[in-house]
């Protein structure tokens, strides 16, 4: 139906008829010449039409934006002054000599101006993907699927599907269930990842797994949360986590490469504890320069109790965080805001101290300093921490004193939100590993696995993790890129051993290992390989890639917050026949029974 | 952890020093001396331990089959007359230098003999999955969908995710339901096939939309049927059907060249109505040489009320298939098994002539014939018969007359069973597209779609279709290969006026369209484009291809025909809070209750 994309003719064109199908972006009437801007997937055309032609322009006559039509014309260059650099074919257009309407459309419910509410995207959805920038972002998501296979493929990794109808998956969240007809009263569960599945496939000797995959989970969502979303999903026999990284580490390189130009060079790596210490996060953003400096040792002798008794906690810290320039960037309205914001994480207050003149406060001890706490230090802890902070004339000082993990959690959103206010962020791309996580975290005296289950130790037999479970680090790795984990994995466990002790840690009966992960457990009886994996969250690693800011936005039909879709008006009602052959009912009528009884 | 495969050991590599990690395939003791074949992805190698090495042999001696090794060795070529040509790396040993187990193996629960159980070999499926057979079909498999995807991105196709939890789709078989927990008494289902979300991205301006995707089925199962399944999904704008066929039949055949260098042809493209006519199917095997022959027009006069009678009726058929050279082929129980046979599409009987001498025959009528129904039938009866079915000395004719698609469906499957039984078939690969499909079919008085109801018929106005619905037919087409459907598609409604026809054609209220399709129809309303699509059965295709004689055989983990997973115990009992939260409930307590009341 036509011979080339509107974004696809050119000058070399020019002369020639050419059949064109689109959509009528924009038509303009000058005197009694028609202009169109016709688009299609690929771009826009001028396509012009003149009353040289009157049964033509007659029905040209009746064109509105977004009518689909068929156009033939011939190609010209555009009249000297009315080239259009800004446009990719705005050097021709096309004198339209034939028009043949393939739909008419009504005026679009979705303000061109994309003020529209999110809802209404959402309703309009087919309406809103039109939008070049949409389009663009649903193009470049299949460019980066497609990459990615390629590389993985090119390094022998077999795409293989895994069951969306299976059993609970352990990774914690609520899984969505399906009542199951032929097991009346039982449940399948769609797949929070295909964790077990791929470490099966391991043991069936596949060796390299990859699948673009759909995972789901059932929780409240945020602005990077959906109840469905996409993994890329990696597993390997025979190779060590080092290996592993290197392997995906290049397919990412290669990725921001080929589609962005972008280097992102080799890709340092940082324990999880430094990770903690520095940037009191898991996921650092080192596009922003603040870092958290410990001071614990410089005041664990003040008087001033909210410093020195952290100070002498084993599990307390004292920091701060030293804001270049920062000093005139917050009057006392300002610092109280700051000081409600590190409450969210629960700090209890934010002293601060502003550096008016490093001189004479290195000199002194006191002035050029302006702060509430600066009555409780000494000369020499003043000076030991401007300097310990590299503290400079019209710096800010901010400190958190307190429990480590409330300090350390604080502090690192403190430091988040001050790169962002203060518009701090250096450089574009700032990739990182964090490695050495703890295999466990205790929590009113349990043991929780930092990540699942099947994560395996680094260096560490059996008998030595179940010796001194909280000081093992686990042979684990997350891809962290600009503040956004892009993707996690770790080494398995292949042992049988290993994998009881594990359990017997985290408090797992014999019996509820036994029912949760019997066939893992039987299966690692069988030979089981080494073998480590990591998946990838592609919705976020497309959204950071596009600017986007949510990803929703690179999704074609994603949910609403509240896990619903306007436009199919999904989730709906059931059919009651449909619930009694699955041996379900709701309890919306016995509620009803409820209430009425109640009025 | 390797320097190579085994599968990949040759002589190139004699003299060095490789290391290879493996399963143990097989263990034989020669004396003192121990051979392995050690096996992995790519293949198997032997390796040879003799005692020169005592710490290493005194290893090699506790190995048992399935034990996961890592070995050191020198390659060298095997010593004359051992070497093996039956094997890729049959020119070559490696002798062990060192030995580490990864990990031990119990003796495995399957027999290696493969005489297990389907329900077996679903629990150990991850030993199943070992077996170079399996491992060769997740291979070919994922090779498939990668040659899919090259040739289709290669057309400027863009791979876009749908959801898969979304709303009740048109189908027509039974949806599987995911409860919601954030509506209470409301319900995703999970699509039996994107339809309306790839005609909605058509209507977006996405233009070419492919996804290869999971679609659910709640149907009772079959050797070809899974509860979960994977589309090749295709939608085009502006494309006719001739030219989505041209695509997607250059795609097959690009892809049985790549991978079983078979040049499968330009595909014969034949209407329904001709294929129910000669081979009694919408999707013929056109391996099998047999026909399905009318011969009303020269049986109407006869006496015999069972020929005469469809022979005469507009809906009626009679008509028959000759064997050649099947005279001798069935005794009379063999004839009786054929007409029970065909009893189970509903003949009433399997009229039946012998041909022992044709030459006889076309001079009398009646001699060197052998046939229960000869009495009724007059010399120029029996040769324009004869002449009709084309028949020599030696064959068989058996004759069907009934309502026209009793004769159709049973004729065409006794043309089946004796094309396997007899083994008829000619060529390996016998692709056809079938087209020209009715829109409709009548039964009891109501028109049900033959297609889906977004169908457009083929050359006919909104008016026209409504003033004779049953002789109009679609756009669609239907790829069959070997008997088999691999894809079906059509070109879609593009045009509220003409869905609106097909509504109520149909029978559906502008209520129940409203309710079901609103969306839909509201869409179409803005500037929806022309557009057509198709849909390819992967795991069929892939089927087909390797020769598997089920689609559970080339996926990796499929379910049993109860729609269960041995080996997760899927689907299971859920969490009563869990239903809480959901706002459901299931019915077993109830039942129990009642069981208990009434003993």
């Amino acid at each position: 139906m036509r011979s080339l994309y509107c974004g696809e003719v050119n000058e070399s064109h020019i002369g020639q008829e050419i059949t064109l199908c689109g959509w009528v972006n924009k038509r303009r009437d000058l005197g009694a010449v028609i202009f169109l801007d016709l688009r299609d997937r690929e771009g826009l055309v001028q396509v012009v039409y003149d009353p040289d032609l009157p049964e033509v322009i007659k029905k040209a006559n009746t064109l509105r934006n977004e009518f689909c039509v068929q156009i033939k014309g011939r190609v010209r260059a555009r009249p000297e002054g009315q080239v259009n650099k800004d446009m990719k074919t705005g050097a021709i257009e096309v004198l339209g000599l034939d028009l043949t309407i393939l739909n008419k459309s009504a005026p679009l419910p979705l303000d061109s101006n994309q003020t529209n509410s999110e809802e209404l995207r959402l309703k309009y959805r087919y309406l809103d993907l039109r939008r070049s920038e949409m389009t663009e972002r649903m193009r470049f998501r299949a460019k980066v699927t497609s990459a990615v296979r390629s590389s993985l493929e090119g390094q022998g990794f077999l795409d293989i599907e895994t069951p969306i109808l299976t059993a609970a998956t352990p990774e914690g969240a609520r899984d969505y269930l399906v009542p199951s007809r032929t097991h009346k009263g039982q449940f399948f569960a769609l797949p929070q990842s295909p964790q077990l599945f791929k470490q099966l496939l391991m043991m069936s000797g596949m060796e390299r797994y990859y699948q673009i995959v759909k995972c789901f989970r059932d929780e409240d969502l945020r602005a990077d949360r959906q109840p469905e979303f996409t993994q890329i999903d990696i597993e390997t026999s025979f190779m060590s986590s080092d290996q592993v990284m290197e392997v995906t580490e290049k397919m990412i390189r290669e990725l921001f490469q080929t589609m962005l130009d972008v280097d992102l060079g080799d890709f340092p790596r940082m324990p999880y504890s430094e990770a903690m210490r520095r940037f009191g996060s898991d996921k650092p953003d080192l596009r922003n320069p603040l870092e958290i400096i410990d001071v614990a040792d410089i005041l664990k002798d003040v008087e001033f109790k909210v410093f020195s008794g952290p100070a002498n906690d084993e599990k307390g810290r004292v920091a701060v965080i030293c804001v270049p320039q920062g000093a005139a960037k917050f009057s006392r309205k300002g610092l109280d805001e700051l000081t409600k914001y590190v409450g969210i994480y629960g700090a209890k207050g934010m002293p601060w101290l502003k550096v008016n003149d490093i001189d004479a406060a290195l000199a002194t001890g006191s002035e050029g300093l302006q702060s509430p706490i600066l009555k409780f230090l000494a000369k020499d802890q003043v000076t030991a921490l401007l300097e310990r902070a590299n503290a400079k004339t019209g710096d800010i000082i901010f400190f958190g004193a307190d429990q480590y993990n409330v300090v350390s959690e604080s502090l690192g959103a403190l430091r988040l939100k001050l790169g962002e206010d203060l518009e701090l962020l250096q450089g574009e791309w700032k990739p990182l590993w964090v490695v050495d996580f703890p295999m466990f975290e205790e929590v009113d005296g349990h043991m929780h696995a930092i990540h699942h289950p099947f994560t395996a130790p680094t260096n560490l037999t059996a008998e030595e993790l179940e010796a001194n479970p909280v000081g093992a680090l686990s042979d684990a790795y997350d891809m962290v890129l600009n503040g956004c984990e892009l993707g996690g994995g770790s080494v398995r466990i292949h042992n049988q051993d290993m994998q009881a002790a594990v359990f017997r840690i985290l408090g797992i009966s014999d019996e509820e290992a036994e029912e949760k992960f019997g066939f893992l457990l039987e299966a690692l009886q069988y030979g089981a390989p080494p073998h480590a994996g990591l998946a990838f969250g592609l919705d976020r690693l497309v959204m950071l890639m596009t600017g986007a800011s949510s990803i929703r936005d690179v999704m074609a039909f994603p949910k609403t917050t509240t896990a619903a879709c306007p436009l199919t008006n999904a989730p709906g009602n059931a059919n009651p026949d449909q619930l009694k052959e699955l041996g379900m009912t709701t309890l919306e009528e016995e509620k009803q029974d409820e209430a009425a009884s109640q009025e």
